[in-house]
């Protein structure tokens, strides 16, 4: 067997071993379209630097970004508005709190969101994001994803009507912030830029790809182009870890040491830097895409994280 | 000038460079014994696997360990009971809570401490040390230190006493967790050994040493021996990363990218990794020790944070 | 000097006495047209089951209820859906924390707010109404204050609509209720209904008036009516007592006792029941109304609390 | 028959009808000596201020004051320190939360406990009574306690030393207050006061001549004499209305209205003033003392709350 062949046969096998897991999880209820999604799916991508891809599973499926979206956003409004701005609206700390906790915006004067990785966080950044609407924000953001995945990606309407309708929580989330100072545009307008971006729509390949640009420091090794700047990418890797797998993002950094980012969709973004993945058999600097629709109750899928602590352990890649 | 010359030159630099940040912060007030120390003190050491160290500022000082011993109880006690004993007792997860804070046991059931590197679980961890008195299990931390840092550590026990008198925070913490079940032995067993792990001095290159082994997976490349698995060394540095720098571990992580850990004494312990270090003209895989006892109002040094910012910009490590 | 005479020189000394206390608080800030008010008014009403009133300074002021109609739409509720229902909806356990607080409505599962007195649970209670729309509703709610007050009062819609602009944490905390289940109507017709009813304009008298019904368990002495349930009434003084004064309400309990309401107007409603005011000079069983437009950080009236306990020391009324 | 043995029959009648109510709770689990009394236990007294005293039920039994005792060291206190060395050390206001939290004294800066009424606030109190040593503290108590009833009270010492084994919630809070500089002596002294304050044991004649008393502002309508000031007295009404119930305090207020205090062990104390049974049958301003070791969750004795519940509507017992 040829070793690519034999990376192949690896993901193949993990989706094999890990697909049962679902069991111990359950697609998104909030939010009735995620509701309706096979939770037997799973499906990973990884992509090295060369463009050399390897896949497995349900890999065709689309499904939403959801939390994924948050990296996305992040990386977007430090490039629109530069990152002292965007600190200064926004706090990189963990909290150990759901990802909706509204608390810390009362018990933490001035109400600073503390991460971009929270939704309090997601949505101050999204009202940062440059344009003169909802729509000019979202275009800018699907222009960005389609330099990065080379494809026009789309907002689920039908996600977003869903998410839209029982957004109340998100909306105290919003008129919090803006009582405090917070908010850059208005509620609505910061809801419907959050919630659309939470419903585009991607594959795992999508990821993966989203994953090797933030591996290499925003550098498109495809493209061969710098598409955003080293400082930001290595800050979206340090949010991701400490952060970007909800409230097991503790956890997720001591068993599998990788930065990545989940979504209730059941989405997993991991970019794994070169020198993280010295000794792996795959191609150093590579991103990774998980999708497997079943979540636990923090909000992360069960056999998907399954999955890539079968990959990082396999191929030895840990920041770590 | 030779290599090694300019190593030195860089760190001689930089210590009188951040040298004048003490000013903005001041030393420990709520240990007396902490509160005489000179703040305008600085020093910094960086020992690589073939055994260099460059050092500078006053690299002669003793210091205490304080909230660093807790990286090292937790390696500890993860190498007497196994980890799944260990994490079925304290969490991994960050907070965003100040390190004293009692809050969380309450609020979160069933009040398991969410991460080592808070006082709340670090007072857990020593409790689980095996030994059977205080006595016994310091002799066992302070033979470990010795293994790795080649000579024999004592505790300062003025220091201790001084912190023994004015504990009454740290015994709400401990009877608190023995109330939730969170504590192995005694509340005043427990304490003595969390004061005095605080309480044993050292100087910027025993700190050094000590991340040194950590950045090497728990081999000591001076000694040739594996000391602890590399499990619970990437456990330790993933640790460091998300919890070790109180509650601007989301902001060190994201500013300066490595494995830290500091005390209230203005001591920091950083592991620099092989592969966070690749590009680094030193060595490859070091361990850094600092101290600057005017530390900042989260409890960190602050000419020690900028001094090994500096170094790791300088020397482009980062794990990110 | 006659009797009634006395009585009135009395308040008229506690006007003098305490205007000057108005130093010490300032207008409510937050509400543009409340800041406007004139800071050194301070007015009184009290009136008997006979009708007798005594009234002093500045008592032709006209005045928003603010948290004062919380109140009056508890009482209202109660008529219109039955304690039961209504106590479903909304508990009556006084909480220590601010008015506006947000904290409790995730950290007390499900989220039932603590008490109609707090702007959570007022805006549950509006919610709650009967009527198609908030305008039917508020027309209901005006009819009830026309039967106790005798006279037709009006929203003042420049207060509404300053309140409305800058409601951004009222709309945090109606979306949150919303989000629990504790939200009876869509959240726009709940605010309206709360912010209208918040900016309906009294004279002190008036407050008296409501009081004095209030007092006599829903009769009113001078229409000779039951205009609501004794039961309900209880409550009321129950709630008043508990947690009326905002998160001041215990000290006012300990060192004035009687059942009142306050508003961030700088009004104040007390009910005195008859046994309450045995031994008073003053006709038993009396109505309260006071307004003094400078509040303390609490949110009570400064001269207001204080003009209230010189009245109830020097009748000799409280409920212990 | 008789109108004294109608009122007899009375709460002969309600003892039958709601001894049954002991089902839905349980002896107090976490202090061993409790758990063992007979749940189905339920007993009353009332007495008026000519002596008169109805009785029925296990009146005989002996059980101790637990929590009750928070109202008799808060006066005592107030009679040693006075009123405003007491409040400059603990506040008066009522939390919804738990007996025994503790995150109040954190999030609420400087930690000055809320009420006398919950745990922290009462260890406070404990710590101000005066006395060299914890038993002089403790005699004053008992010289005071005895004084009321006319009998020696003693320390039920198994209870105590039941307590003191398993008292590290309580420890907890008293370090946590003795850090916050709100405890006037040693830890351990507080709480061997606190905890042999909760030990002392009565019977339900004795709880009811301690609520005669405090009903009489003070005044001992047996021996005629002021034991405690007016001042003192209604403000230790005023807490047991406001936070007397534990968490309960509130509903409590609302649907029985009177000044009460319950204990873990089953006790409720209750003070009638005369004005709040005006219309009662039995002789105004009363003391009741009711027994019912069978609790609910907050700490309430379940057939005890309805007893009173059905006394204070029968006789038309209200302060409101």
């Amino acid at each position: 067997m040829e070793k690519k062949d034999m990376q192949e046969q690896v993901v193949i096998n993990g989706v094999e071993q890990f697909r049962g897991f679902a069991k111990e999880g359950r697609c998104a209820s909030y939010i009735p379209m995620l509701a309706e999604r096979n939770p037997d799916h799973l499906a990973v991508s990884v992509i090295g630097p060369d463009g050399y891809e390897v896949r497995a599973g349900d890999s065709e499926e689309l499904f939403t970004l959801q939390s994924v979206s948050k990296v996305l956003t992040f990386i977007l409004a430090c490039m629109d508005k530069g990152l002292p701005y965007v600190l200064e609206r926004v706090d990189v700390e963990p909290t150990g709190d759901t990802f909706n906790s509204i608390i810390r915006l009362e018990s933490h004067q001035p109400g600073k969101p503390f991460n971009p990785m929270i939704n309090a966080g997601a949505i101050t950044v999204s009202s940062m994001l440059t344009g003169h609407s909802p729509s000019e924000k979202l275009t800018k953001l699907l222009h960005f994803l389609q330099q990065i995945t080379g494809r026009a990606l789309t907002i689920n309407e039908a996600v977003f009507q869903s998410e839209w309708q029982t957004a109340n929580r998100n909306r105290a989330l919003a008129y919090y912030l803006m009582d405090s100072g917070f908010l850059d545009c208005p509620v609505e307008e910061a809801l419907e830029v959050y919630l659309k971006q939470c419903a585009i729509e991607v594959t795992v390949t999508d990821l993966a790809k989203i994953g090797l640009v933030i591996a290499h420091d925003g550098y498109h090794p495809l493209l061969k182009t710098q598409l955003f700047s080293k400082e930001v990418a290595k800050m979206a890797k340090a949010l991701m870890v400490t952060c970007g797998m909800y409230n097991a993002s503790g956890k997720f950094a001591a068993f599998i040491g990788l930065p990545a980012k989940s979504g209730v969709s059941g989405a997993i973004l991991a970019a794994v830097p070169s020198h993280a993945s010295l000794h792996s058999p795959f191609p150093t600097g590579c991103g990774i895409g998980i999708y497997g629709p079943a979540i636990d109750e923090i909000g992360n899928s069960v056999a998907g994280v399954q999955l890539l602590k079968y990959l990082a352990t396999k191929w030895q890649m840990t920041i770590f």
